[in-house]
């Protein structure tokens, strides 16, 4: 960490940050500068406080030279993470859909849209039981009656499944249906939830939040790792800006950057990440040809009758058409689907 | 809500809309523009889905009339909320201040900044025991034994007292404690834990989520009072933005609109919203001249050597400074403190 | 337009508003819904003051139905613009990409440079002469001379060039070189200057400014469109967000909702939009996959000794890397290179 | 500048960095932490090319140590600038207003509101003679007629105006006629303008763009200054977030921050601050208790029939109850009105 003193700072000012960070247990290095004053700190910055330096009137200003994060870090780990579900890998040259309804509403809807989108060459089948709404008076999910139609499916496609669990009371319960568990991007900073999924022996799906730098992305991963869960699978899925024709902005540079910060799989949904059924498509080949290693794509029989988010759903015949056009991009950026 | 459809639409388009709206519970009124279509759906808006109208696609946009909050807003009642909490009235003619450590460290600490912040005109205590910290390597708080500590300074120094609680498992114990619970920005869409601190006896410190937009606020208030709990404080505390000079950008705007649009009392964090120890006092000043109700700040007895958020403290001495100050500003807008 | 009333909306409220937009020259049609009157005004919305109407106390909002822009709307023209520009057409399903280096430097780094993309497959060549620095004490371009060398570097290549121009004064000077103006960010809403290239029978690059809504960058291009000038071509470059891993956002999501909005072609410019040389090869494939028309791309001979944006430009051999991925993109949607 | 090299730099790596730049004409002091190699650029900081720094594949990342502004900071000169115009100052206890209409519609209206203005305690008038609108097809000013009228009104009351200039070529034309210069924030990093305003012996207040930082803001102010023109009021007006209650956000935050930057005065715009007529009060409140030197208002004899920018406006009326509540909130910060 580099540590600059404001221009008047005096001999005595300079010992005293310098003994300050002495006590935190690093060594400092002392540079002066034709204006300013600096002090390196040498050693473990996570032993630093930087807050406490920063807390120093004489001290302008504390900049960090080693990222916060570990067990996320490519530094860390310098080989891709693979993700084993089932069958399903994730992580490697092949390309991953994950796809289905918003909500669960009923068993036909699911088991129909699990056929459906198996057969047009999604590996995971997603639905949620449990539903963050912004209004109490939603359609708040089918609970544990949906994950049981969700486990129908799954028994019925052979379809593994992935699915949002909302509170560390529910991770058991959760756990004992999902293959992936969902952690949405309300709680991308719910730190209790990410302990509690940190200890589960099942893959996590992190959401970003929808203002979350990349810095608290990857800490919130970290949480997860740092449990003993390795499995974690990111996903961006769109950040809040002033743009006013998407529901959130999807930001695809996130997706390169990622991939050498991070050995973790990168995935994407373009159904939220937009909140247009009709950018899912242009916005999902986007993010196969920026990096991404899957897309998580809502799709419902009948959008038009759908509990929640109807309006970013793609038809069946929308997603098949969405299958095939990825599997060439797919293969312009040297993958399969 | 108006559904407004593409230029294109033919009589059956508008049939099958107007349909679908009947079918939800609401009367339709269509009106031929010069170049659009527009269908009114007349009722009660709660019936209407929003996005299976958008789902269809000749539907242009829909655009709501009404707004989705009830309880929490001044057409549901048109007086100031008064929440009580000992002696202490919130949301009166009043400013009422709320200060403390950012995280309870020892019992020495706690009880002297108590006492500290009780002389200069505080009227409750704050502190955190438990702390949701971005790196899972972080002081996470020392739980349990903060909340006895803070119920010590309690009876020492007769100050309420509002502690964070970040967790449903939690609610229990920390309400056992507390005299406010908080909601940590973080955490103002965790849904559970709005219906968990909705059911308890105890009156909520809401605060802004980071890319909170004024209707998710004013709906997350709503899960709390509609699981019976109306004592709900607001608390703006800073949004994320691009401004890299403050760590969030403190967004005093919404004082007034709050003040109009709903009948809870509304205070301001000007610690946590700029992150700078240096802009507390200006931004806490402003904060009143806008019409905030109450300040929350954060007071440690030596910010150099706080465990957590030491550069956005203020020392005794500078809170005292802004207490007196505070009185003039408060009283130049027609309030006491 | 939609003017709704608020609750509170007596008989002889409703009067007045209702003559005031008969005053504007527009119909009315009066609604009583449950909780509101809403009151249609009926025939040409450009006639109407939305700012007058809001500032009737009695008015809780307005919603326009139609879209500001004329010119530049798929209503208004069905076909796509196709921009020529001596043999290159811009707009069709050929991919066109411009480059070169940010700033003219000198002959021979023009030159060579001109040469280099030309043969990578680029066809048209990029370079700054007049250049917008955030600071005074930063190379400011090399003015005249540079469009001497660029024209220089076109005579030589055959390459047809494009340039920015920051000033009405020099839109003389910069229109007798360039083959396409370039608008660039800062400028988007200097009025002046867009209503000045808006007399030349040049085309025009429009680049968004860093903070434009959809809305407001289509009505710069109407501007331009509205003096007599219908080649645009749309530019995206990065939009300002939090996002700090990035200089700014690359926001590809528009790109399909401009195809939608407007006639005109759109290409990208992953240099800018990025600020990261290691981005602009995944992020130049998804917008192609995103529907982009083309790029813009920074290439400097020597990025290391680049007078301005060396962080962002692309060496020669990263470019021609990039020309031969872009092909299989551009041949997965369907198009050419 | 410190320049921090990624993890794998070898002996050859650091020389090369070292030698670039000692190229530059700066000193290099090179630091070995425990993780990574750390070189100090010791010297003028100016010299530094930053960006050819970072073009070097090696190079983690670059860290700015000085600041880049030098005429507007506060370490060039630690007194506070104190602007004349005719007998009235800026940046001095006293607290200036000034206020107007957004624009000159006719001789009744701006006279009118200037002696209105005058009488509530406004000490300049404002009134925009030249529009930045964002259509083509809005009303864009009176132009030189509109100067006409405002000096008119300046002889009557006395006065002194502030107006916008919005293009180079009509910089001596305005000069003429105002007494402080404005540029919009569409055109604050127009930097040709900034230049030509930068000559004139006029003062200028410079309004913040939209998406603009503080270094970006502080740098734009340099542009004028570096010219020669050293009367440069900051204004803060809003900046572009995703909050949808207010047209934009007006960031008080930036008012401490700059009063401890720059010596420079800062007045605040509530009016397009916010957009919304019933925040303008508020916010003035809140601009002056958090440091503003003073604000510019809006205010229209009619704001429902004003042409531009009426749901914005104070009535005469409310533009007094302003000015009162205003007298005491400066009282209580220790200043005038």
């Amino acid at each position: 960490m580099i540590i600059v003193l404001k221009a008047k700072a005096t001999q005595k000012d300079i010992k005293l940050v310098a003994e300050k960070i002495k006590k935190m247990g690093l060594k400092t290095h002392i540079s002066r500068g034709v204006e300013r004053i600096i002090i390196g700190a040498i050693g473990d910055e996570a032993l630093l406080k930087e807050d406490q330096l920063k807390a120093m009137p004489i001290v302008e200003k504390v900049l960090p030279i080693m990222k916060p994060y570990k067990l996320v870090s490519r530094e860390f780990k310098k080989e891709n993470t693979i993700i084993k579900v089932g069958n399903v890998k994730i992580g490697t040259d092949q390309i991953i859909v994950m796809a289905g309804p918003c909500a669960i509403e009923s068993e036909k809807q699911i088991i129909e849209t699990a056929k459906t989108v198996k057969k047009a060459g999604a590996k995971l089948l997603r639905g949620g039981a449990f539903k963050p709404r912004t209004s109490p008076y939603s359609f708040q999910g089918m609970g544990e009656q949906g994950l049981r139609l969700l486990a129908k499916a799954r028994k019925i496609t052979g379809l593994p499944i992935v699915t949002e669990v909302m509170d560390t009371s529910e991770v058991p319960l959760v756990a004992d249906y999902a293959d992936i568990l969902q952690i949405g991007t309300r709680n991308m900073q719910n730190f209790n939830l990410l302990r509690a999924v940190g200890k589960v022996n099942k893959p996590v799906l992190l959401k970003r939040g929808l203002s979350s730098t990349l810095k608290e992305f990857l800490m919130a991963a970290e949480y997860i790792m740092s449990e003993g869960n390795h499995n974690v699978i990111l996903c961006e899925r769109g950040i809040r800006t002033f743009c006013e024709y998407t529901r959130n902005t999807l930001d695809l540079n996130i997706i390169p950057v990622l991939k050498k910060e991070t050995h973790l799989p990168v995935i994407v949904d373009p159904s939220h990440g937009t909140g247009r059924y009709d950018l899912v498509n242009p916005m999902g080949k986007a993010a196969i040809a920026a990096g991404a290693d899957g897309l998580i794509v809502e799709v419902h029989p009948n959008p038009e009758e759908a509990t929640s988010d109807g309006d970013q759903s793609l038809t069946p015949k929308s997603f098949s058409k969405l299958m095939n056009e990825l599997k060439l991009v797919a293969k312009a950026v040297g993958r399969t689907l």
